[in-house]
């Protein structure tokens, strides 16, 4: 039987969200029923919402939300992984081929087929438009459920199914560990978590920012530097430093004041930037240093959970400012501006008792 | 005693390369003191000789020549590795610090307080301006000498001391090895060392190339494919397929064609442009297979005398075309044209005749 919920959608590219009813698919066998407490708003929410990227990457109407905690309503005659009453949490992605070389290798989102993303995607049984967390409920294959532990601050882990992975996947791909010199740049709701995450794994960390008065915040975070990307002399002493540096900037920039306080073998990874790099880039710093720029997408689902389990341990969660549903095109403003320390979550509640 | 040998120096930016009395320091108790048999012709001889990366860098009158072979001619009383009649070589390196961390891990090329280049730079004892290979004879100290194989073809050794590390470094730091895909773009002094050693790796080689007619070459040289990146259609096909490329291009060119035919993981590694990328670089490609783009500079002398040993055990050696000391001016402007199948060795016998 098919499952009524509550959602806020967007209709198009210029209508703000407002309340949808929404039917999610019958069960299937494999399929967990959850019921949505609370959702992490992302900035790739408001671009889907607003087709920012292109209308291909946005089907109206499109119910935003990929940082999405519940508890488990229902399961599938074979699920085997969760019972209802179980804590559990869904990111970017709700399915995959399951069988291509990227999929084996734990790393759905480079499915070469394409990974079926939370919103905005076509479900690869029966061809249905994918609705993220904006919503009461929600049904998703039990592959690409998430555990999440239960001794976080329920309201607060959220974020971390996209903004935690995102930033976790490169500190692991890269090595990062106890003595590795980590550098993030852009304090937003990417950066806090590079920080937290860098720091919990035995870093040392500075961040980048052009914006003076983000000291306090930094240290709170875990940094223990804070450099001014403006500042020319600051930029020299701060030369051949990093393991790695995790760039969370979601607009066009220049890298290369960065590449030389990369030290030996570092590497740059883009993690908010989806787009062009401002300049050309100047090869000298990278040749005098095999100093490397990469990119990294989100994380694997086996990842996503080590992550989590990770964050339960050393009891990480992120800096949340909790909002109600009805609050979301406020909130989404208020993102464009950066007026936020520095993830938006929303209560369901407010939208159950709509 | 002082040394004096012959050499072919430039004497300013604008002058042709001309014969030059030269002499070399008196043998400290660790020099090598070289009979210079041949010396291979590289790019950077005629950008240091006419000071096309700023005066800085040429401290005239220039001697070029960092693809040195020769046979030990005498010893300092504690050289230990090498005897009077030895088969060996210098090649870009005569000195660093050999107690910072980056000598300390074999890789000289990035010593913290710079190394000493063969030609045009500062000897780190007396201060003097060290000279190159288009010498009868040259001195180094035993730890930057490597040792030849006596079974390769010693004329066409030579330019394993640039081209040669300079594209082994990077198929080894990056893993290449049997089931690997390796791409080349460009086909000069670089390109075709760097084909020969994938293949000698077992990779499974590809060229790029913007001109026609390279097949036959390619082939002979164990490319498997060859990828016009003229085509477009050509390199849609090639997509998601390289785990690395080596990019031996030297001029101002623009990387974005390439990053998407690079496989999960893969990277791009410039070895031979010294400047600025020709366009921006777009992230969406990397994000989307967690690409990379590095570059890499020659190699340390543990690492050459590897690859010394490797192409001894698989009879690698460079393609050449010998000449005179004596027309070295003539395959410059040969060179400048890429006129020349694929590296001009001098035989400095036409030196000592002179
Ligand atoms: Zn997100
Ligand atoms: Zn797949
Ligand atoms: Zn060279
Ligand atoms: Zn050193």
């Amino acid at each position: 039987m098919a499952i009524q919920v509550k959602a806020y959608a967007a209709q198009s590219p210029t209508s703000p969200l407002a309340p949808m009813d929404l039917t999610r698919r019958e069960l299937r066998s494999n399929d967990v029923e959850i019921d949505i407490l609370y959702c992490g708003v992302c900035h790739s929410d408001l671009h889907t919402a607003r087709a920012d990227w292109g209308e291909a990457f946005s089907i109206y109407p499109v119910v935003p939300g990929h940082e999405i905690v519940g508890r488990v309503k229902n399961i599938g005659s074979q699920v085997r992984q969760y019972k209802i009453g179980d804590l559990v949490g869904v990111g970017c992605m709700v399915d995959s081929c399951q069988s291509c070389s990227p999929c084996k290798h734990d790393l759905e989102q480079f499915c070469e087929h394409g990974m079926t993303a939370t919103y905005s995607s076509h479900d690869r049984i029966d061809g249905t438009v994918t609705q993220g967390g904006y919503s009461t409920g929600i049904v998703v294959r039990e592959e690409f459920v998430l555990r999440i532990p239960e001794n976080l601050d329920t309201k607060a882990v959220a974020p971390l199914l996209c903004a935690g992975i995102t930033t976790y996947s490169p500190l692991r791909h890269w090595n990062v560990q106890p003595g590795s010199k980590v550098a993030v740049i852009g304090l937003g709701g990417l950066g806090h978590m590079a920080i937290k995450l860098a720091k919990a794994m035995g870093a040392e960390v500075s961040l980048f920012t052009r914006s003076k008065g983000k000291e306090q915040d930094a240290y709170a975070l875990g940094a223990s530097h804070v450099i001014y990307s403006t500042d020319e002399e600051a930029m020299s002493s701060a030369a051949n430093q990093f393991n790695l540096i995790i760039d969370t900037v979601p607009y066009t920039h220049d890298l290369n004041p960065y590449i030389p306080t990369l030290a030996l073998d570092g590497t740059l990874v883009l993690v908010g930037l989806v787009g062009d790099t401002e300049k050309t880039i100047s090869t000298v710093p990278m040749l005098f240093g095999r100093r490397s720029i990469s990119a990294s997408l989100i994380g694997g689902i086996k990842e996503t959970q080590e992550m989590l389990d990770f964050c339960g341990q050393h009891n990480v969660v992120p800096e949340i400012e909790m909002i109600n549903m009805q609050n979301i095109n406020e909130a989404y403003e208020r993102m464009l501006k950066s007026d936020v320390k520095y993830r938006f979550v929303i209560d369901m509640q407010s939208l159950k008792d709509e």
